[in-house]
């Protein structure tokens, strides 16, 4: 099996030097490849994705991306952004199932902006697609009519790519409470009435077992907030999604805690990321948290290689690692990335 | 001067009820109108808001409104539904500036499912476009194409939809701390990237004083449940704006509290609405908690009947009845919604 490591920008390549340390550990017989993307790619290729490293990842069995961007390449055209890179690779991989749990480790509760009763136990599964939406929709541009500047986008969903993520959600929350949200403006949007319609066609059809439940996207940015331990898994679309899985993370008070997992189908390689981004403010000083690259690897492991038990392993690894007091500075601690994984690899 | 008074639907006819007794008190010589909108004007009349209704409030100096919708009607037509009344309403006004304030009484503190020292004196302003973006934008269907059912929305804005806006939000910010922080996702969306490009260059021609900064809707929703208070006026569009408004309304722990105005050009009549729900599952109780309803009057007259010293007075008073203990059930208390507005009378 072949792991690709994509390091990116900023604090990517120090989390991901982390991860290799855990690779040598805990599945040694895993090859190791690695490629560029983002800033890091356009300064060696001029393009934040090369069909290259593409061709590379879509034959590798799981990707693990580090970050992507900073302020170095602001002033980039837009389809060469690090962030353009990083929509080429979900695309060109098509995967379009993004699971982004937000759970709140029992050791970070106090971390939490919200009342500890409120967070305590959290765990939620944020699925979102990924490949659609008014991320890729067209048309889509900035330009003039009847003397008027202008900028749009279109909001679209097709029936397959509705049906394929709400069978993954439908999946993944029969291996726990059974409980999907679905999320959408359906009172004001096309797109999100049709969501809304062929998620529960979805559900009469490939839902047994499954209790569905609908709410709007506004509702749920609410409910979250009041009283987040009513969700289980949530399913949106890659808007709402986006917006909502930051706002769950955010819940657990611990951000650089966070993995995400991007699947396609049956067979494909599968894209793994931690939640938070490449930031520039802390790069290159070894104090970046290594946990949710860390936790990336771990779904790595659970969802694309097989490997339920090491997974298993590690995940509890980190968890005694923090009971114990490991923290990073993000965290209120002192350890640097290296000592936090030494903590973790003490705990295994 | 008139007030035309829209209870609509669900809890709405209650609280606004309520509004009714301070206007006596208040500005007995304002005009009071009544008429119907949502889910009560389409059982009266076929439709949720009626042309003569909307001649109404377009002759009127400000429009009250309830609330609008209920299980009753959602199985009801696209187009006849009671969020539809409001919709047509708010595009019939040209009310194109929502103004959300977001704030956190003193004496409710606790009420926040957030740490008392994360909330503890916030007070954001939320100006949202309210007539544009993916909620009118067109085409926008569910249909077939290619064999594919496909559901879409067209997310637009033009130039000077968002410099109109963008002012409103600068003059709110010259009243308060002068800064704004404008929201969307214009990393991945062009309508995102106009709108960021637009309110750049009305910073540049009408910004003097105001402090502008940039900020993605994903990140939004982190900060504002990581440190809420690093917000004064945000600025986002109709959908943005719906959801990141929800969120923040929800840190203040007391949703039941807060008021909305929806401002159109200068001399045209103002919406004022509060920003629950109509509430069905407690509507006709009498537990209500009639306050947003009656700072959403407060803030009618402020904004469209320039009786700033009334509004004062009035927002005082609820803050002296809220220290005095006064509470809803929604807040933890007792009081029906007759007996809270009694309480603020008795603070006046
Ligand atoms: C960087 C950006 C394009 C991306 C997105 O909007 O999908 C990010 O916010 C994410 O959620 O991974
Ligand atoms: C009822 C609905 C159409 C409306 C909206 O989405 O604008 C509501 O959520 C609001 O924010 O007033």
């Amino acid at each position: 099996q072949t792991l690709l490591l994509l390091p990116g920008d900023g604090i990517g390549p120090e989390v991901i030097a982390e991860v290799t340390r855990l690779v040598d550990l805990l599945a040694p017989d895993l090859q190791i490849e690695e490629g560029l993307v983002g800033g890091a790619s356009y300064d060696a290729h001029g393009t934040p994705l090369t069909d290259e490293t593409l061709k590379r990842a879509l034959a590798s069995d799981a990707v693990l991306l580090g970050a992507v961007g900073g302020p170095k390449w602001v002033g980039t055209a837009r389809d060469k952004r690090p962030e353009a890179g990083l929509l080429a690779l979900r695309k060109g991989l098509d995967v379009f199932a993004n699971l982004r749990p937000a759970f709140c480790f029992p050791a970070l509760v106090s971390e939490s902006s919200l009342k500890p009763e409120v967070v305590e136990g959290l765990d939620i599964m944020i699925v979102r697609e990924l490949t659609g939406g008014v991320y890729f929709g067209t048309p889509r541009g900035i330009d003039e009519k009847g003397g008027l500047r202008r900028g749009y986008d279109t909001a679209i969903y097709t029936h397959p790519e509705i049906e394929r993520v709400t069978r993954v959600a439908f999946e993944i929350a029969r291996g726990r409470s059974g409980r999907v949200c679905s999320v959408e403006k359906s009172n004001v949007m096309d797109s999100g009435l049709f969501w809304r319609q062929e998620v529960t066609l979805a559900h009469a059809e490939l839902g047994a077992g499954v209790d569905l439940s609908h709410m709007y996207a506004d509702a749920c940015a609410m409910e979250l907030v009041r009283a987040p331990k009513q969700f289980d898994v949530i399913l949106a679309d890659n808007l709402f999604g986006d917006i909502l899985s930051d706002e769950a993370a955010m819940l657990t008070g611990s951000i650089g805690m966070l993995p995400s997992a991007s699947l396609g189908a049956e067979g494909t390689p599968g894209l793994y990321e931690p939640v938070h981004g490449s930031a520039p403010d802390i790069a290159g000083k070894g104090i970046a948290n290594p946990c949710a690259a860390i936790l990336s690897f771990e779904m790595a492991l659970r969802w694309s290689l097989g490997r339920a038990k090491v997974a298993d392993a590690l995940f509890a690894a980190v968890g005694v690692a923090l009971d114990k007091g490991a923290r990073t500075k993000d965290l209120g601690g002192e350890l640097s990335t290296r000592e936090m994984t030494d903590a973790i690899i003490a705990a295994l």
